[in-house]
């Protein structure tokens, strides 16, 4: 098979660029990521909002468990789409380099250079040898001292900020409702709506509060806060009638 | 023959992606796991259970010969299934890890930050080169200031809380008895009488407390305890009277 | 296919000699750049400026997200073509190479020991194993004690110095521009009409201020300053007239 | 032939998982140790023994050459069977570990604590890269604070605890005596002759005092004491009458 | 084709030997150079001359970027052909080189000395791995206490003394015109002239101070001396007469 | 051909196991050790005797140059055979050993320990990435204090100790004649001529001086002296006789 | 073809044994040697002399410049044949080793003391991994206590005494001339005269002074001296007369 064949040379040893200046294994990485469930974000100047895609295979798995959106300190968070261990590694990263900023600093990491700092190691596990690069894709979202943000980074190491986005497997149909649907003057309610309708687009099934994990950020209160399964019930009761309306 | 064939370029080296992002390595440890021996467990608020199948291959082998579920802390423990010298290792890294906590916060450690310990580890040994992944999963099971608690971790390195659960080469069979069984008001006895049921599906020929490794932790007693092979026994005798009334 | 054939040892491993005497590594990185966006800049005794290409996929990208300009001291700044987190990298490495020169020296580093220390960064990564090359192509432009440079970084680590030059997937057409038009006595203003022209070769559809980033540094100033989307609207429309008279 | 085509792309480099979940190099090693001589022991509560086919290719050979049973600490011992210097080599580090346990601990290390330590150090080389696994089997015997102990470590690092077990060429015809004649109850005498009764299924021609390594600890005396050719000879001569009756 | 056949499994890895002896990576790196643009020099007693063939491939390139003359310290410098990066990296040890002995002698350093030590420098980087050869050539010319010399090393690391040689793409040509009308009683002025004269062989179309570097040390002076575009200028101008009288 | 392609895999990288449990690297050192000269030892009661095969390729070769018995302290020696460069660094280990024990416990390195410390160094080498075994096998022949000792080392690093032995090209016929005349009553005089009488079973045309190395330790002066061609030549008239007998 | 077939799994990776024992990449750099070009000598008890064969590629090569012939300390020296890059390195490091010797014992170092060190660093360079061996063959002469002495480094790390001999690429015709007139009583000048008769079979066209390198250390005065080119003239008319004679 053509592309069996092509790839073969590039992907065994480390990352190392193919003829036409690509980067195989970083290509690989994107495709864990497409493998994962869906993520979104979405942020105006009144807050940011962090929604996950939560599947449970089983009954006997505890509500909670398997978490893809982490709180990493007061005031910033994280939705993970892609490898879960490589995630919760990252995170862990993540917490340090935020609770250093505090030491060194006296102050809060912005969100802008928490995001830098993951995607510069993640880009450092593209160029150097005997290690792999991160399967897993972050969005980002905080309040700073200029309001609230929502980067993203990937696995190659790039970091973008964004109004609203989506990743992980049902990237394509929740972006399109958020391009759809998303506005700058959205309050916090209006983007917790916004989010619970482009999630609805990706799971199987009614929309349920055991399939949905969600976090906010308010630009008042400055502090990331993980939504109660009955908070999130409580939403979805909220955007239903909503919902119904279109 | 088209799967040796796709696989074989991406297995040789390190753990590296394939074109569909998947870690073979990581797969092909999942494999031996499943080669494993069973083990089980399961909580409620009462407590937790952990059992595993033993198969004694011969009289000569000493009786509690080979361990497969291991006393990490005063309060918690794990039951291993795959590699059983890799999940040796783990358990001796896990017990270091469960004494720097005592000594460092001067209090036990929680059942999910030793889980995500041992998780964090896993990963590292499938994103760095010069290693291979561990082949072994794990349940750990104890009683922490939040009652009892039930964690698994896979090859990968992903962390993830039960009610009930079940690992290694009968992890189908024993699961369905255990999804059918399962009642989140079981006390103690009620779940040694279940983690039973579920290894009798498992276990070759009759049910003996030879052929069965068993510990609990009571929410009360805060106490990871291996059951003596008499104690098992018992548990088997109280169980029949029950089991044949199905 | 011949090519591909070719190529097939030499690219595997570390950067090694092909029996030409090519180092295939370095220029599959050369080809990462190629497939980057357009950046170019220009000098003369009044200042020195940069300006690259700016592609938003989406509406929910953030304005000035993924930045392709970076300023690196105050007198100093630089673009990037190529793979985005290895620039944001060595961009990093170059602030830090900005400081430690203001420390030991009390001065500001000059532009082309600013350019050698990241050409010298660059060939590191294509003589050492374990490593591959960086997958970008830098602009650097500020001013100095004798006045505005700009010089250009290939993923190979030669440096060279330039009136005007262009990277990039459009390099070839800003070129075209740059050429016919460059005079050695433009002053600022002329350098950004002249940048706007040649970027608006290589822009899709209208030139417009969010297709485009920009900085300047002038030489009575010796500061480097990136331009705001409403400066860069204003260079527009000024440019426009100009531009229609052709 | 197809078992060495799929072989082929898994054993040449570091020890790494095969599609089936099993590591090849561990497998290799085991056959290692079925090419080496038969290694046997036994224990009881009255003492453990343990015994070695040798085999002189010349008579030149001085007798006690090569040994494979070794001494490790005052109340403990080994006895191996595959890659004779990969056995030495371990042995000395089993002294060291022995020895490490009086200074800090003031008391003789366990038989089952340094059975674990063999295993560890067998385990890591079995996951790191740049070594291979130990090509060696150990029985290791000896009597602690408990009484007699018996266990086994295997190249992958998997330690067991016996009554009786068999180990290297031999295994096999000398496990069918052991677990025919074992009986619980046998003084250190009868595990003698239990001893040179499986022996003599695995050596060729008659059993000589030449052709045999033996050692054993009595659960009284606590000491590991290697057998003379003499007390040898005589032993077989004990032996003989006995098995005549058969 | 069978030279890219057999040379196929010796140029993939580290330099190593092929059967008849040869390293292949070297060979290449020799190729590097044959690619790069001619460099000559020349010595007399009266002093030593350095020259270099510089193409400008656009109007927009700065005069005198990219220089293929270096001075190392205030007696000596080199001509470089091959990878400019290479040669950059190399002359800044040179440099680095000839301080230490400054301060370690309090005297200068020789030509021979300095040229042995970048031979060294080369030699490592085809003998260990992890590393590939330098793709340069160096003619390092200077004047010491027993007065002006040329050395000439290659990617091997061979070190050798020359009254007048040339490298890179054009060596074979100029180096006819030196060979013819070399003489060991030229003074300065008359090496300049013979370097110009080799030079255009080499250049395409008319000789001009734009496409030649140059740098002298003379005797008397000891101090090596790159000549600025007026004095080439002049130099061609001078030279000319005398070149139209052949 | 059947051999070759079933060894391809195994014998590339470092030393690993072939599927049926054999160490290539070290059978293929074994090898290069039949490829050797013929080496040569026997001890009695009365002492021990080490002999080498000498072959002169050209008059001009030294007499002594290249010599295959070296003295390691003043009660110890050794005979190599196989590659020489690789004895020659051993033995240089082997005296500093021999000194550390002088140093450290005030008295003479024993042979065994000795031999035994050369076995832990070429074990090593067949278990570590990025060496390769030692091609050379020993005879280790001196006096202790229990009097005289010959012990082997082979390339795998096993240990043992002999009556008598021969290594290397010929060791299969002088086999043959020490295993017919050796006695353990002989006299050291009588070992000599044991030793002269294997050799000329393997020496091509007949016994000269100058085919032959040679050295003693008896048990009385506790002193290893290698003979000098005069003493060969002496021996060789006595042995002569003898000889001629048969 | 066979050779090629067989050959090619073991030379590519770090230096290995071949199936038949043998060190492929060590017998590659022995061809590298064959390659170079000739040296040779010879010694009496009344002194050693060294002579090199020198190609002249181009009359613009300085006098004297690639030198084959080193001085390494006051009584001793070394002729190369080989790559001469390496050579180049090895003798800097056998100036040190000399140098350590004076400061260490406060005396001269032996030639064979400083022509073993040299096979040691030779020897290690054919045993680990990720280094090649030298591809260079050392004659090394000099006067010590017990008067002249010539030995041979190879590329293994084999060191060997001789009275005379040849390497390099004319080593057997030379070799002829040594055996057929080399003899033990010859004064200095009659070893010069031998040397000029062999390097005449090598040599093409007429000796001449400018085709010669040539050194001598005579017993009495104890150091190393390299002849002049006038002085290889005057040696070279006098032998003329008597080499007219044959």
């Amino acid at each position: 098979m053509a592309f069996a064949q092509g790839g073969r040379g590039y992907d065994r040893a480390i990352t190392v660029f193919s003829p036409d200046g690509k980067l195989f294994q970083v290509q690989y990485a994107q495709e864990a990521v497409k493998r994962g469930y869906t993520a979104l974000g979405a942020k105006t100047k009144s807050g940011v909002i962090l929604a996950a895609e939560r599947r449970t295979t089983s009954e006997l798995v505890e509500d909670g468990s398997v978490e893809k959106i982490f709180k990493i300190d007061r005031h910033i968070g994280a939705a993970a789409s892609g490898l879960i261990a490589d995630a919760r590694v990252l995170i862990d990263r993540a917490r340090v380099e935020a609770q250093v900023n505090r030491l060194r600093y006296d102050e809060l990491i912005s969100v802008e250079s928490l995001a830098k700092a993951i995607g510069d190691i993640k880009q450092m596990y593209t160029q150097h040898g005997g290690v792999r690069p991160f399967g897993t894709r972050f969005l980002i979202g905080g309040v700073g001292e200029r309001g609230p943000h929502l980067f993203e980074t990937d696995p190659s190491g790039v970091v973008a900020a964004y109004k609203a986005h989506a990743i992980g497997g049902g990237a394509e149909e929740a972006t399109e409702v958020l391009e759809k649907d998303y506005r700058e003057d959205m309050n916090t309610e209006e983007l917790v709506n916004l989010a619970l309708k482009a999630l609805n687009k990706v799971i199987d099934g009614d929309l349920e509060a055991k399939k949905v994990e969600m976090a906010k950020a308010e630009a008042e209160k400055q502090e990331f806060i993980k939504l109660s399964p009955e908070e999130i019930s409580e939403a979805i009761e909220n955007w239903k009638p909503e919902s119904s309306e279109e």
